[in-house]
């Protein structure tokens, strides 16, 4: 599976589409910044990383369930830093030759992010 | 929920982003026509509804669907006629606060429409 990173305080810009003949399904999710945080409203989040730990832990978490959920490729953009409300703090695009491996790798790496990689969000300003 | 449905022969053109800050999760399903079908090369396949009783039962399916995942919107884009290897002959975005409901809707609606909607390929031309 081809899997491309990038962490950083730059916007995100989605990648163009990718023409490859032998994938039917992209799947793609992007994490937004909402208005509010635990029920406050807030004007933007701070992400931080611990680099190069956090792109060694995806790369390792891929390299587990691309052997169970077998796609072709993933590529990930994670901002750091100040996200203000509305903006992409996350973008994720999954191919597969069908869906269901694409989904499966997707909401389990979504998981395992949330979980064990080194990206915290600090306190949301107001 | 919104709903926006588009049935058409025309190329599918993935719609504009939406900004709306009560949205944390945009989750984006493109379905491809692959160069093979049932393991024999291809070169298109082509698409076939029962318009509007395809458009009717999605809007059904999406009422029901959206009681249990709540989700801000749903945007369905589907080509039909002759769709080439490489276009796409579907495309859905899932807004929602939350990604777990935005996945739930999307993947639960793409079970139902390939069982309980009036939309068929028929065999593929090589």
């Amino acid at each position: 599976m081809k899997v491309f990173l990038l962490l950083s305080p730059d916007p995100i810009q989605p990648l163009p589409s990718i023409s490859d003949p032998s994938v039917g399904a992209a799947v793609t999710f992007s994490g937004l910044v909402r208005d509010t945080e635990e029920h406050r409203p807030i004007s933007s989040l701070f992400y931080e990383a611990y680099l190069p730990m956090a792109e060694n832990s995806i790369r390792e978490i891929l390299g587990q369930l691309s052997l169970q959920h077998p796609c072709t490729s993933f590529e990930l953009l994670h901002r750091l830093g100040h996200v203000p409300v509305g903006e992409l703090s996350l973008w994720i695009r999954v191919l597969a030759p069908h869906r269901a491996e694409a989904f499966s790798l997707l909401t389990h790496f979504l998981d395992r992010l949330k979980k064990d990689v080194p990206i915290w969000k600090t306190k949301p300003s107001t």
